[in-house]
């Protein structure tokens, strides 16, 4: 097992990564900007190294600073967190180089999942479910007729060099297809010079549902069931829930079975998530996230795991302690992120937190790096807390959650707390009645 | 279900049980002292009442007062918390003889377990195990012999009068019995005019082992596994633990069923706590507590059951939704009592809290009423928080201990944090290696 991880992060999953590291044994490195030199990862690490000045890309991004601190500090190992470098495949690739452990996938499979076209065909190949396409190009009415039959309406015409939305037509019904077909060839045409369109299965409501996996270096592969995320903002999620409220164990287990199968013929290594879009029983996969999850605390609360132990553990080469029947499904998270913005209009609102108390009680998790005192910098992410709470099903856990959001004091600037409050009556969400365009609708900012 | 709920005690017990009506949909009453006017179980309620100044006698022991306070309110039912009226049968009667539902067992339950006699012959005919003892007074040095080899040594002689030490004599071995009965007789005689003496088995290292039930009013019962609390001082207990390190499955099933059986006997309804010694793989019954215990919490997280909803349900005539089949114990929980004193000499440090910072993130639970800028009053108990956490097993549980401690901060008083510091260091205790008598030498405090 490794002595000493340097953790090339902030906020809460860099708090979240040294509390695991402290309870295998590990020692810690911090590394910070010169805007984070209070913050509690910092002052929690057994050492902390300042890498440089505010902007990210001058200290979070800078892989020569990060690598040089682990060096100086004699780290076996490095946690990339989520975000800034976790998904970059010449750092993790350098890291190696360098003789520190990469705590995270291979740099080719980080390399491979970041490229979406290549993800989607390795997706295919490994036998998951992608969104079903003509085969090349549909040139002639009649063969866009029978796509359309073969999967359904509605579908979508999109132009072959297309992008942006140009050149795309929706299709209802086989009476709108060849006036759609026709007019999609025409604006490709117009806009890339090349009139070829193929045709994809229209999704009209669907659920974002992501599989959390956990594969070692010895071809073993597990999955850690579904989070519903579709409760999104511009593709930010808000609201995290696991199981999702529309799936049954049955469906839970194929796709999850599914998905572990593909890792074991990827020869996937550590955490990871493939994102889906769910509609009427059906997957359309997405993309995968290479690294920890922002909402991996609610697969954690309903499976007992600790998915960054289990991480760090992989990454030192140790194989998986568990088969999947080990992993038993318990009860209903939710996790809510809180924003430093207002909850309003959701412009961002950095500033020093002038009281903080978190929520406690059975079965209430917070994951944090605020403290009363604390100045949230405006350089990064508003993301300034994780409540993720636990129940026995789904209704207990709204209702913990309730009381959770009402004992959370976060004074001096305003937070997105407002906005759960405000979420959790609304009927459709306790019916878990909704889809990834809901939320926008829900607050006002439907485009 | 209730509607409303008077919760008649303070602190972090008021908090829990507010928490627990919060998340059953149940409106809360506070009732305060003086000198708790800006609690937190307080300031959280929906509605609260001034019941007296700040000694307890005039505030959380004044039934008048809180009796008014429920009707004024208009509450359901009560609930006693621990401590207080929580064991007063008198209360509980005159609460039931207004109209209201006490949250707890029946009047004489409670007062036959407050009655050391009774509640030792009560556990005798149930079927639990008591410390063997010669049937009335041992008149002749052969019948002290034939008792001494019956239960083996060491064993004691107590006055039949007696209390308080006088007339007690251990007996070591066969050897030792003829002098030390005779001058247990001696003793006995000078001290109470009553040369008559019994003989009982004698405890050399036990530990405290106690086990959870749960009752409904239908007759059924179950247990919820044991608790440890062999760590106390003073016979104030300072850190808990479950499973106990001193058992295995068979022996926790084994005194688990049969004390379950035992408030099936005795058709006890509500949640109950059976104390024993236990040393050698045998039990000792001590004494029943007829409420939620301080150290509940350890018992939820390994059993997944929320202890005070359920006593809420039952009180309300619900039947039990489960069977002890439904009962899987998992992993390991230990609690950490937080007192306001100072750990070196244990005198109580009352005073304002100037940082307040609770411990976050995966599987650790905080029930505590502090927050900055309280101001723990003198008047009460010192506990002023409970830090408690859950593991995979026993290891994991202290490795989490210890860095939920590490970054709890509790600032302007002192606190017993570093006690459980320095006790999380010790071989001793990470072994699990002790008895009751273990942690008053540990603290250099054996009389």
């Amino acid at each position: 097992m490794f002595e000493k991880v340097l953790i090339a992060n902030r906020g809460e999953i860099a708090l979240r990564i040294h509390r695991a590291c402290k309870e295998m044994g590990i020692s810690t490195v911090a590394v910070h900007s010169t805007a984070d030199a209070d913050a509690m990862h910092v002052r929690l690490a057994d050492e902390a190294v300042c890498i440089g000045p505010p902007a990210s890309k001058d200290s979070y991004l800078n892989i020569q600073a990060i690598l040089s601190a682990a060096t100086i500090t004699g780290a076996d190992a490095i946690h990339p967190g989520y975000g800034f470098l976790s998904e970059n495949a010449n750092f993790a690739e350098m890291v190696e180089e360098h003789g520190f452990t990469f705590i995270g996938p291979t740099p080719e499979h980080i390399r491979q999942m970041g490229d979406k076209i290549t993800a989607k065909r390795i997706a295919e190949e490994t036998g998951m479910p992608i969104v079903p396409g003509s085969e090349g190009s549909v040139d002639t009415v009649e063969e866009a007729l029978k796509i359309g039959e073969h999967f359904g309406y509605p579908v979508i015409v999109k132009a072959t060099a297309g992008g942006g939305g140009k050149g795309m037509q929706l299709v209802r019904t086989a009476e709108d297809m060849e006036v759609n077909w026709k007019m999609a060839r025409t604006e490709a045409l117009a806009a890339f010079g090349n009139a070829d369109v193929y045709i994809e299965k229209f999704l009209t409501h669907p659920r974002h549902i992501e599989i959390q996996v956990l594969c070692d270096t010895h071809g073993n592969a597990v999955h850690v069931g579904e989070r519903d995320c579709s409760l999104q903002r511009r593709n930010q999620k808000v609201l995290e829930e696991a199981p999702s409220p529309a799936l049954n164990e049955a469906q839970r287990n194929k796709i999850g079975e599914t998905v572990a199968d593909a890792m074991r013929k990827m020869k996937y290594r550590g955490v990871g998530t493939v994102e889906f879009l769910y509609e009427n029983g059906e997957f359309f996969f997405i993309e995968m996230n290479t690294r920890l999850q922002v909402e991996h605390p609610i697969s954690e609360m309903i499976s007992g795991l600790d998915l960054a132990r289990e991480q760090i553990r992989v990454a030192s080469g140790a194989p998986l302690g568990m088969t999947q029947d080990d992993i038993k499904f318990n009860g209903h998270s939710i996790e809510c992120r809180i924003n430093a913005e207002d909850p309003e209009n959701f412009m961002p609102c950095p500033g020093q937190i002038t009281d903080y108390h978190a929520p406690g009680g059975l079965s209430v998790r917070v994951d944090s790096a605020l403290y009363t005192g604390y100045k949230v910098p405006p350089h990064y992410d508003s993301m300034i807390a994780k409540l993720i709470v636990h129940g026995a099903n789904r209704n207990e856990c709204l209702m913990r959650l309730r009381r959770a959001l009402g004992e959370y004091v976060i004074g001096g600037i305003k937070s997105s707390i407002p906005l759960h409050q405000k979420l959790l009556e609304n009927q459709d969400f306790i019916n878990g009645d909704y889809d990834i365009k809901w939320l926008e609708k829900f607050v006002g900012l439907e485009d």
